[in-house]
């Protein structure tokens, strides 16, 4: 089992910032895809889409301003079961990011290009939160030609 | 043992342009850090420098414009003895770069960073070969507060 392990810190004088863009429909829609639809509460589906296919991701665990769990109950073969962690901390002018996509079966050529993408997209939540814009997809950074 | 893990896909019509940026202390300083010095040769030791402070690599792998090997020899005790690996191949337009920073002890909040500095770090790679112009340490994107 491996993960995917980032960690990014937003400037925000609290953590709920990034906390609601991760947590509502319209949070997620703007930094990580446009197609966002479903429901961010505990026990909610979330349904992310993007031009090559999507993720459905199960909310199971939600600590406000703390902590989100999800778990990938739909989408490529290599994500379904995985979950996305995402711990959060208020460290003076900044909300700390700890980022984890765990439970992957094998290091494929595929993960390594989720973990820059996943990166890639922290920078965008990152962006979103200071900013009030970030590039989700399909406006996304483009760092190959994977489709 | 855990790995960080990144590919990125650099528009170029032969991979000698990016094994030139990974093996040259010109390339080096054009995407990864401005104060590069030492041999890119195969048991050269290249000394990358960076404000809080730096890395050296023994380059223990070369394959032209396939492979590229380092080991850590000197730096943060988390990265010392750790190899970093560049696996390149061309795929069309494009050279696909695999990129693993392998055997590292514990997934510390540190490894969280380095992964996503990393993934910063390789577009700043790609941009380079795809622009003429990186963005190498001190001007790189700044992921978060950490020193």
């Amino acid at each position: 089992m491996v993960d995917i392990l980032h960690r990014v810190g937003v400037k925000s004088p609290t953590p709920d910032n990034v906390y609601d863009a991760l947590t509502t429909v319209e949070g997620l829609a703007g930094w990580w895809t446009d197609d966002t639809k479903g429901s961010g509460e505990a026990g909610g589906v979330l349904e992310f889409r993007f031009p090559p296919g999507g993720f459905d991701m199960e909310v199971v665990e939600l600590r406000p301003a703390e902590r989100v769990t999800w778990r990938v109950v739909d989408g490529p073969e290599e994500w379904v079961g995985t979950t996305v962690e995402w711990d959060l901390r208020q460290d003076g002018d900044y909300t700390i990011v700890l980022f984890t996509h765990r439970g992957w079966r094998e290091p494929v050529e595929f993960m390594h290009h989720c973990s820059t993408k996943w990166g890639s997209y922290l920078m965008s939540l990152k962006s979103l939160v200071e900013t009030g814009e970030g590039a989700p997809s399909p406006r996304d950074v483009q760092i190959s030609d994977w489709h």
